[in-house]
C-alpha cells in the first residue's frame, strides 16, 4: 500500500509502505477513505517539533474495517468508521470517566501504531478507539463530509467551549480562526451560547466564523484586539475559549477573561510552554484555566447525532481536497497559509 | 491611638498615628479587638515584596463598630464585627456573583484604607465589607478565637477546596502545613472528603493536620513526596489543594493530580510567577487549574454558621498570642518560624 512519510522539514512524500496485519486481538484494520492533515502536523512540517525522518503521518482516519482481531466485539468488516486523533482501551477507569485522552492503554496514531495519512491503517483497540457510521448514510456524501471533522477538530473545538463552560445565554470570546477555533464558534453555538466573538487575522476564516454562529468578529492584533473584546464585552467574557496555543493568544485569553470566568484551551501550549504564563493575571481575576488533548473520542456519538439531525455541519473548515497523492502539496498550502484545512479522499 | 507601622525589612514598630475618622457615608470605624499577622505579610517583612516604609500593617480585623457613616444601614456602633481581607461594595456584578475579591469599587486594607494591626481602623463599604458577630456570643472567647480566622486563613483554606472541587467521597491531597494548608485539610473534611492527605515538612503542624481530620501525611520533599503521593492515591488525586504559592509545591500538585483532576490555589503565584508554570503536564492531564485571592467575604456566613453550631473550629492554626506591643515579636517568631500564625489580642 502506499502513505505519506516524512524525510525532514518541508519534505512529505507518498511511498509504498508494508500493508497494515493484525498484531492484536483486539486491532482491526482499516481502509482509509478521508483523512486530513492537522495544524500540529504543521509543527514537525515546519521543524519545529522533533519527529523521526521515515515516519508515517496523519491521526485524522475515517474509513472501513476490513479486518478484526478475534477479541473485537463489535465492529466487523464492511462497516465504516471513524476513529479520534487518540487511541482509547474504552474499558480503563479514564475512558470510563469521559477522558479518553488518558487512557491506562491508549496513545496516538504515528506513535503507537502507523500514521493516518495513507491507505489503511492498523486500530489498536478498535472496540475503543473507533466509532462506527450507520449504514443509511454510507452513500451520502455530504454527511460524510460533516462526520468527518469529528475525528478532531470539531471535538477539539467541542472540548474548548464545555472547558470554558459554554451554556445557554452565554458570551464567548473565541480566540484563532483556524479549523478548531471555528469548530470552537460552532461548539459555542450549538451550547446555547447567544453572543460569540471570534478573534483572528483572517477576513475570508472570520467569514466563515459568521457563518458558523459568531455575531462579532474581532480582527485586530494583540492589545489592540483585548481593548476592543473588553469594549464589546464591558470587561471581558466569561467564557474564553483559547483556540491557537501560542503565547500571545493565550495571554488574549488571560486578558479577555472576566473575573471568576474560565478558559478553555485545546492547542498544544508551545507558545505559553517556552515563554511562561500570566499566571497572576490569572490568579487575581480567580478564572479558570481547563483544556487539554481533546477526549474527542467521548464526545463523538452526542456531535454525531446532531450531524445526522442535519444541525451541525463543520465540513466548510475544509478549503482543499486532494487525494493521496495530493497530500504533499496540501501540507505546502497549510504552511503557506493558502488553505485553512486540507481533506485527503482516498 | 497606636499601630503597627512598617520601617523596612524585619523592622515593624508600634506607633502613634492618627484616630481613624469617617471620610464616607459609607464608611464605619472599627475598634479592633482581634487581628492576626498573615504568612504574606512576611513577603514585605523579609523584603521580598515592595512596601513603602511609613506603611500600616496587617489586613485581618475584628473588632467592635464605634461610628458608621449616614449611609450605612445594617451596622451600628456596638456591633462586633469580622472583616475579609478584600474590601467590597456588596453591591457590584461580582460581589453578586460570588467574587468579592473582583469588587468594583473593592481593594485591601493597607492600599485602600489603614493596616489593620492597630487599635481602630476605617471600614470602607462597611455594609459591603463587614459581617456582624450575633450578640450572643459576644462574651465567648472560645467562639471568638473560632470565628477570627474566617477574617482570612480559614476562608482561604475553603477557597482552595471548592476551586479544586472537593465533595463528599474525595480523596484530596492538601499540599502546605501553613496555617491555610491546616484550614484546607479543615475545609475538605467539612465538604465531605473521605481521605485527606497533608504535605509538609513541619510533624507539628502535620500533627496538627491529623487533629483537623487528615488521613495521611507526607512529608517528604520534592519528587519523593510526589512518589508517596501517587503510590498512596494510585495514579493521583482528583483533588489537590495549592496552599503554598511556590514553584515546587504547584509543580508537585501539577505531578499529584489525577488526570481529568483540579488543583485549588490560592497561595499568590510568587514562585511559579517567576519560574513558570508546568502548563504542558497540567495540560496532557487534562487537569483544571482553579483560584485566587479567597472570596472570603462570599464565604462567610456560611463557615460562620458551622462555628456556632460546634461544627468548625479553626482557632488551633493560632498557636502565638500577643498583644499590640507584642505584634514585633509576633512577626520575628513567624519569620524563624517558631510560630505558625500569631493571633493580635487587644
Amino acid at each position: 500500500m502506499r502513505a505519506a512519510i516524512f524525510h525532514g522539514a518541508e519534505d512529505i512524500r507518498i511511498e509504498d509502505v508494508p500493508d497494515p496485519r493484525i498484531e492484536a486481538p483486539t486491532d482491526a484494520i482499516v481502509r482509509i477513505t478521508r483523512t486530513a492533515i492537522c495544524g500540529s502536523d504543521l509543527w514537525f512540517y515546519r521543524g519545529q517539533q522533533d519527529y523521526a525522518p521515515g515516519s508515517r503521518t496523519g491521526h485524522e482516519p475515517m474509513g472501513v474495517v476490513e479486518e478484526v482481531g478475534s477479541e473485537v466485539r463489535h465492529l466487523k468488516p464492511g462497516d465504516l468508521v471513524l476513529a479520534p486523533f487518540a487511541i482509547s482501551d474504552g474499558t480503563c477507569e479514564f475512558c470510563h470517566a469521559g477522558l479518553p485522552t488518558s487512557c491506562t492503554h491508549g496513545g496516538f496514531w504515528a506513535s503507537m501504531t502507523d500514521g493516518a495519512q495513507g491507505e489503511a491503517v492498523r486500530a489498536p483497540f478498535a472496540d475503543g478507539t473507533l466509532v462506527r457510521v450507520p449504514e443509511h448514510v454510507h452513500d451520502n456524501d455530504a454527511i460524510l463530509d460533516a462526520l468527518f471533522p469529528l475525528t478532531d477538530v470539531m471535538g477539539t473545538g467541542h472540548h474548548a467551549a464545555v472547558c470554558a463552560g459554554v451554556g445557554p445565554g452565554a458570551t464567548v470570546v473565541v480566540i484563532g480562526d483556524g479549523a478548531v477555533g471555528l469548530c470552537g464558534v460552532l461548539a459555542a453555538r450549538r451550547l446555547g451560547a447567544e453572543r460569540i466573538i471570534a478573534v483572528g487575522h483572517h477576513a475570508d476564516r472570520l467569514e466563515k466564523a459568521r457563518a458558523f454562529g459568531a455575531t462579532d468578529v474581532v480582527s485586530r492584533h494583540g492589545d489592540e484586539a483585548v481593548h476592543e473584546l473588553l469594549e464589546l464585552t464591558r470587561g471581558g467574557a466569561r467564557h474564553v475559549l483559547e483556540c491557537v496555543g501560542g503565547a500571545s493568544s493565550m495571554q488574549q485569553a488571560i486578558q479577555a477573561v472576566r473575573p471568576g470566568g474560565a478558559i478553555g484551551y485545546v492547542g498544544v501550549p508551545h507558545g505559553p510552554a517556552r515563554e511562561g504564563l500570566d499566571i497572576m493575571s490569572l490568579f487575581f481575576k480567580n478564572a479558570t484555566l481547563r483544556g487539554g488533548p481533546a477526549p474527542v473520542r467521548a464526545y463523538m456519538k452526542a456531535l454525531m447525532a446532531d450531524v445526522l439531525e442535519g444541525t451541525l455541519d463543520p465540513s466548510p473548515v475544509f478549503d482543499m481536497r486532494v487525494d493521496l497523492d495530493g497530500i504533499p502539496d496540501g501540507y505546502a498550502a497549510m504552511h503557506e497559509r493558502k488553505a485553512l484545512k486540507v481533506l485527503v479522499k482516498l
